[in-house]
């Protein structure tokens, strides 16, 4: 059945749902309309906890009971072709959709590399999509020698989490010398792989998988320095690459990175077409270098400026650039990077000042529960703004990001961070004489 | 021994410390004393834990060894007169200290209001004191019947700390008809009030103690509606008053407000005495108004102004007012608040938007541990700048406040916090899409 809207999204993830909130927040009398290919999906940041935190695997489905809610439209269809001049998108049913201002939300593919062997069954790439990761998930419970290549974020959550299933065996493989090495300086990769060596998972720093080994199934890997691996199954979490073709075929511009071309307010250059989230090129804030950044809260910050401002500009804040922020939780360990590293900085020219700072996480730290908290600032030498941070502590260290995260995007200088005043609490903070965000900028203010 | 020093500082709380610590950071080669008169301190927020969270009372003690360490001279005496002719400080042991620089930080006293009987034994006023603060827990702990006079943080937390303890009743008295009404709205007081009522207090709110009753030890309370409660100890936790005889007696001047007058260097009316924490003049962020705000916080963020400009202005960043910022945990509830409430800003005078929301602060709902979480932000409506907030979950939210206050010290524009980037885990905050902040602000601008 063809379908006459006004606002159309394809896509059904967070950038896909944020743009058809956002827009019917913005314009309550707009036909809104979304079509998706899967017609079950997840909460992408909890597909790792759906092998063993989460009782139910169902308890992390993306439902869409709240767009309907609001009389968005929701239709299972995946879109195969735009046709910018007569303004429709064509569904794989056949079906025409007509819009007026189309936004594409429609995200990423996992990465598979040309490894020989990698199409063999048991090698998993990760996919948003329920009905196969609840097979996964039942294949994987039932099996012993579990490996997990890529340790980025995603992969080291896998890891963390499958680690904790009774009588597994998990080894990581990364081809870097660290795991998480794109978002933290090494010091605190390190605490990274000594909480994961602590579940007892294996890690392969610095090894390449060369081949998968085994008939129709995956049996083992040989890796680069010869050894051969026992497998029963393998998640792939080496990446993901921008889902552009569509957009591609219908001719819009693809700029210089991986992504759609877009402005800062998500338009691509098609004025009626706005493209938000992990198939949307983005810059890095401070850089301003295309960068391969594919988070939730990126894609959803995005998805708020591009629903906001489809039909004219009506929120005055455009899209400043990612700065690639994110928290990571490893058995009990937080982890939370912003802006860039101490590493990335220097590799891109700035003269940079360090600050880092390290104590408890509530006062006195003889307190029940407390933690060791690590933070690590980056500041311009010259203007003396915050560039980057990292944290490593305890549960509070989730939102401690958010604090630096907050001084980044409002480009804060280190005197105001020296000078902050915080709420501080014996249960739920470090000390007001030793907050670390103010201690981390004082070390560093002392060194410009 | 008489003494001569370059910077003299007074006091010994958290104030005293950082201005010393900042001050032997950006000025190394001074010597620095510091003079305290009460032998044995204590963290001053860790007071009411030291009740029953903390195994021992000595874990809460501040020592001084971290400022010997650094060469900073600590002198047991009382001040008790300034000769700014002749730039010395007398002590009660008749010794004499010069000094080139002075820094007042002598705090604050408990307020010990006029009702008859309340110098009475077993009616505690809270002292910054070791000694005196573990006969008041021994006592307190072969009792069965406490009061707690008065229904701001400090009270609060006695209560709920005190409750933990066996066999013991404790009722608490305020007399504004809702406890923490100087810092969160109406909804908030009341979910703290809900809280510690399920931790067994008995709330008194709207409720005046006229009376205390017994001969020479407290036996009993006489209360305004003419009841007569029986009680063992009595805690008052009605507030406290800037310590500023020494200073007025030395002449110095008090501006308008009840502290010591200070410029935006926490300079007095004298150009080699600086003034910092309770004892100093504080003014609201916003309001400009004087503040009689007495949060650590505040205190170390003048002491870290004071100590980098005693000599010479080296950290351009002025004091630009308190924002009133600080967190509790009532029995595994914490509250958080920052700036302006509703109340207190439509009371200046203020025209407001108000954003709220309401949520998990783990995705999904359905992870262990996960607790809700409730934002409320105030913008004003003509600038659309942040001007108060207030945040009530689980441990996170203490450090949520913490984003909310950054904003408040940046004054940054609803539109900007509308499209916040910022770190979601599924284990550490709410999804993305409903990231509280960000969605309070959203409901905020709605509003505009």
């Amino acid at each position: 059945m063809d379908s006459d809207t006004e606002i159309l999204i394809l896509g059904a993830g967070p950038a896909a749902i944020v743009s058809a909130f956002t827009a019917h927040t913005y314009y309550p009398d707009k036909k809104i309309t979304l079509i998706k290919d899967i017609p079950k999906g997840v909460i992408p940041c909890g597909i790792p906890y759906m092998f063993s935190s989460l009782a139910d695997p169902e308890d992390n489905k993306m439902g869409t009971q709240p767009l309907e809610a609001k009389g968005i439209e929701v239709i299972i269809d995946k879109a195969i072709k735009i046709d910018r001049q007569n303004k429709t998108v064509q569904g794989s049913s056949n079906n025409v959709y007509s819009y007026e201002k189309l936004i594409i939300a429609v995200g990423s593919n996992p990465i598979i590399p040309p490894i020989p062997g990698i199409d063999k069954q048991g090698v998993y790439p990760i996919y948003k999509d329920m009905t196969y990761l609840r097979k996964v998930i039942d294949k994987i419970k039932s099996q012993k020698n579990i490996l997990i290549v890529g340790g980025g974020f995603i992969g080291v959550e896998f890891a963390d989490e499958i680690s904790k299933m009774e009588g597994v065996n998990v080894s990581l493989a990364e081809i870097q010398p660290q795991i998480l090495s794109n978002s933290f300086d090494a010091e605190f990769c390190l605490l990274a792989q000594k909480k994961l060596e602590e579940s007892g998972v294996r890690m392969l720093t610095g090894t390449k998988v060369m081949e998968f080994l085994g008939n129709e199934t995956v049996q083992a890997v040989r890796l680069d320095n010869g050894e051969e691996l026992k497998v029963d199954s393998v998640i792939l979490g080496i990446g993901a690459i921008p889902n552009t073709k569509m957009a591609f075929d219908a001719g819009l511009d693809s700029g210089r990175g991986q992504g759609i071309w877009v402005d800062e307010y998500m338009r691509t250059s098609d004025p009626d077409i706005l493209a938000v989230g992990d198939c949307a090129g983005k810059k890095d804030f401070y850089t301003r270098r295309n960068a391969a950044v594919m988070l939730a809260s990126t894609a959803t910050a995005e998805a708020r400026i591009a629903g906001a401002n489809i039909y004219q500009l009506k929120v005055v804040r455009e899209n400043k650039g990612t700065i690639a922020i994110y928290a990571t939780y490893i058995n009990g360990l937080v982890l939370g990077s912003a802006g860039l590293t101490e590493i990335s900085a220097k590799k891109e020219g700035f003269e940079i000042v360090v600050g880092q700072t390290e104590g408890s996480d509530k006062h006195p730290g003889s307190l029940p529960g407390s933690q060791n908290v690590k933070i690590k600032l980056i500041f311009s030498r010259q203007s003396g703004i915050i560039m980057g941070g990292q944290v490593c502590g305890g549960i509070s260290a989730g939102e401690i990001i958010n604090i630096i995260g907050m001084a980044i995007q409002q480009r804060v200088a280190i005197s105001e961070l020296e000078t902050l005043q915080m709420a501080t609490h014996p249960y739920l903070t470090a000390a007001p004489t030793k907050y670390p965000v103010v201690l981390a900028a004082q070390d560093a203010l002392t060194k410009m």
